[in-house]
């Protein structure tokens, strides 16, 4: 690659050196660096820990590269035995990446020396329970933060290197689905992982290739169901648990990211109804205009803006009533104030 | 934006510097200028000719952007207005965008003299009917040629002109869903076009928001039915015309996206089956190790590696069996090749 290809690299590390710094003269004087995940480990967590541990190693480190699951996703199994689950004592660094919090962390708390340890983040919400705290929500995964040390420790970036580091800046930017206007430099961190050898296919078969013919007639049930409130507004659909066992599984993020697809829908509502516990799970996502976490906070629940969710108590179709309602009466308020 | 965010630009501009000197030079001698497409034109047409034609516009040229339709779907019926359906004949310039040949141009050939024509364009097979003919397959996209173009004239790129290119770059690239290894250049394109005020949710919406409760409906139908064939490798399923008339429209499109998830799979087929006339649709996609062209072919159709399709007469249960065991019989024998 040519200088040209780093310019917007090196102009990003010229604002982040200091910390880049002293991460860097911490992992200079480490032999023994164990690189640290969080439990049930996302595809972002994976490509951090696996994408910087093969880098320190090239630096000639002995790498331990800690995670003890749960690994409760298919993406995830796939990466299970690139893990250990435990540590020796000898422990010169502790690098824990991706991890919002201490009690986050798949390791013992207790084995860890947090005066020791570099926590490398881009959750806002991160409590910087290092020593050395590098956290910044400007990026979209922490694999580009990653990627922003390795460059900084010119490591050899390699194939493999750049795949793991491309798994996880394509799981947390949803496979270009979460790139915003305002947060788009993971598209610039793709274009140079893939010119390292990285391949995007390879990325989409493990994030997305994982259902079975049931999974589609689990989800083919729930669009069949489809109905909507305050024209076209509002959709919603259901299915009942024991559906769930006899046909197949099925993750209500495919009900949303199809509905997104309806013109003019603005809300969108999925009830998983479990009839022996006389429970409804009720799952909300909404386009930017509408705050659904307020709708969720009124059934107990809570959440983000535009995904939220709660779960009651109660009867199927009185449930639903209240909920629609609501979310109408919601829209009938929204409409009111922008007008 | 800074100077380094164009190294890469600046770099692919030196390569090509003698087509875009020519093609500037035409320009800038020329004032009254026809921007012309293709017909039916796609997300690329239209976004090339709309940002082409306002960027010649801060030229100080007047501007006679061209087409002739038809505008087949929501995408380009969007955009309809845009265009005018004939020009006055006092032009000094033909710019003719992403068609591949004089046939496929919207616009009567007999009003444009081709000795005073550009041809920009980025498919392989286009046959270079203008007087100065840029054509490079390099590009996912002629919005990227045009993107060059415009940086290499010193267009101010203003936030309509950045937004027009981003949907043409996104139409053609799938919004991100065909980006490979290999062709990976409209990422960076994409970065900078949302560093000038483009908004990938607005061609996101473009692209992906038109579809009716009714097509969601259709879409479960084909799903539900779905079945498979050699141990889940191949996958099918079916409609008949009558029943999207009864339901609702539906692209086959959004089966074979939908499909692509399950694992194993590696051929997809699709029959549309229409009772009256007695003829079936059959549409193959396949992963990239299979040539579903081969079995379209022998059904008297056609098309690429992996999206073929052919119209056949005949019984669907009949047309079914021979397309599923073709099939089968292709799969036992690239696994013979490949063993």
């Amino acid at each position: 690659m040519g200088v040209e290809d780093f310019e917007i690299i090196n102009k990003k590390i010229k604002k982040i050196e200091d910390i880049l710094e002293k991460i860097k003269k911490r992992i200079v004087k480490s032999n023994n660096i164990a690189v640290i995940g969080h439990v049930n480990p996302d595809g972002d967590c994976i490509g951090a820990q696996l994408g910087l541990g093969l880098a320190l190693e090239t630096l000639g480190k002995t790498v331990y590269n800690v995670n003890q699951g749960p690994f409760d996703d298919d993406y995830a199994r796939n990466f299970e035995n690139n893990f250990i689950k435990d540590t020796q004592s000898d422990i010169d660094l502790y690098i824990v990446v991706d991890s919002a919090s201490a009690a986050r962390i798949s390791y013992d708390q207790d084995k860890i020396d947090f005066n020791k340890t570099i926590v490398i983040d881009h959750h806002l919400s991160n409590n910087k329970y290092g020593k050395i705290n590098w956290i910044d929500d400007a990026y979209l995964s922490t694999c580009e933060m990653i990627f922003l040390l390795l460059f900084f420790l010119k490591v050899d970036i390699n194939e493999t290197i750049a795949q793991h580091l491309l798994n996880g800046v394509l799981s947390d930017n949803g496979y270009f689905q979460h790139i915003r206007k305002d947060k788009f430099f993971s598209l610039y961190i793709v274009y140079l992982l893939i010119k390292y050898g990285g391949d995007p296919n390879v990325s989409r078969n493990l994030m997305f290739c994982n259902n079975t013919i049931q999974t589609e007639k689990m989800f083919a049930l729930a669009l069949n169901r489809l109905e909507s409130r305050a024209d076209g507004k509002i959709l919603y659909s259901y299915i009942y648990d024991k559906e769930k066992n006899e046909i197949g599984d099925f993750h209500s993020g495919m009900f949303f990211r199809e509905t997104a697809s309806i013109k003019g829908a603005k809300i969108f509502v999925f009830f998983k109804i479990d009839e022996e516990k006389e429970t409804i799970n009720i799952s909300f996502r909404s386009t930017d205009d509408i705050d659904v976490s307020k709708a969720a906070t009124l059934f107990g629940g809570g959440g983000h803006k535009v995904a939220a969710g709660a779960h009651v108590r109660g009867e199927f179709s009185e449930v639903k009533e209240k909920t629609l309602k609501l979310l109408e009466d919601m829209l009938r308020d929204t409409a009111s104030i922008s007008s």
